[in-house]
């Protein structure tokens, strides 16, 4: 006896998580069936809960239960400062910081020629509107401290040249190849105050 | 911004499978909210789908779609052989090596007075009834290669004793202090292949 059918599709659906090779889907998989059948279905429920209630932010494209996410809808914030961000756990990894009160923006990707992710298939062109519609004194570009990351940090400073905003990057107290989803909240606060001005090409 | 609502409490249910930490658990929450909807139900659909479909089998306690497992219900099996072991997984994990026709008797566990867990905890009871109802030659007991494994097979083989069955126990061939989970297939194998007679004590 093989493991059963919808047993082994559950141990290939969890297989796809990230980190999580076939052996840890099989013990997840068993797991799933020891628990008591409440936390069972609590796990399939709060799946399904995230993907029906958040949806993205309609001004900084990160992750919302509403129209505007908690740091948009937030008068509190600084909507002066725009940080940049790749993905939606940036911004997250960043306000564990509790170093910056501005505003994001998330690109949605980086720019990956391997993969063929060109400047179109990330939200570009809604930073610019941002900026053109004014109010924006500065834009932060923290994505990752990669290959990539940087590559696409330089094409928006080019993009941003010339328009009436100070591009700044955060400081290199970064290590560099990592990437900010995996950095210490410490070393991420440091490396965000110490930010600096691009210097023109 | 914290995470919202609704991802703190996927990552929390996340952070209770065996292996994932914090850190694991929120990159798989992200995962699932950045992967195309229908995988995301996919998953959530398949741990539903194991809880709802899959229950205990009414002879050996192994997880079953029907009444019966696929290993109770083949009529090829050898039935006089019953193979005992702590959990479900280890049945499949048995299955993988090839070396073993019988059929098997899963005690939900195993003795563990540091625990509170006692002979009336695990399905002792109804080991005895099927040897006791006849037809069942030789019981091999494969609880697993640690110290509450040992005690469990221990227990079992006195309370076997003096019943016309012959007990036996895998090959020592098994790595001390090791889980049956996660012993190699062919050690396994070979470690069922040479097993021994219980000496009597």
């Amino acid at each position: 006896m093989k493991a059963s059918g919808v047993i082994a599709s559950l141990i290939e659906q969890l297989a796809k998580l990230p980190g999580v090779g076939k052996k840890s889907a099989e013990r997840m998989a068993y797991h799933i069936l020891n628990v008591p059948r409440e936390e069972a279905d609590g796990l399939a429920d709060a799946i399904r809960a995230v993907r029906e209630r958040i949806g993205k932010c309609k001004k900084c494209g990160s992750l919302a239960e509403a129209d505007l996410c908690a740091v948009c809808s937030d008068s509190k914030r600084d909507a002066s400062v725009v940080c940049v961000v790749e993905m939606p756990r940036d911004v997250s990894q960043i306000e564990k910081t509790g170093a910056f009160r501005g505003l994001y923006h998330v690109l949605m990707g980086r720019l990956s020629p391997l993969e063929g992710i060109g400047p179109k298939d990330l939200r570009i062109k809604e930073l610019v509107g941002r900026v053109e519609r004014g109010g924006v004194r500065e834009v932060i570009i923290a994505t990752n401290a990669t290959v990539d990351g940087d590559a696409t940090a330089a094409y928006l400073e080019k993009v941003l040249r010339g328009r009436k905003v100070r591009v700044t990057r955060p400081a290199r107290g970064l290590p560099a190849g990592s990437a900010i989803e995996f950095v210490d909240a410490g070393v991420l606060g440091e490396a965000l105050k110490a930010r600096r001005t691009s210097e023109e090409g």
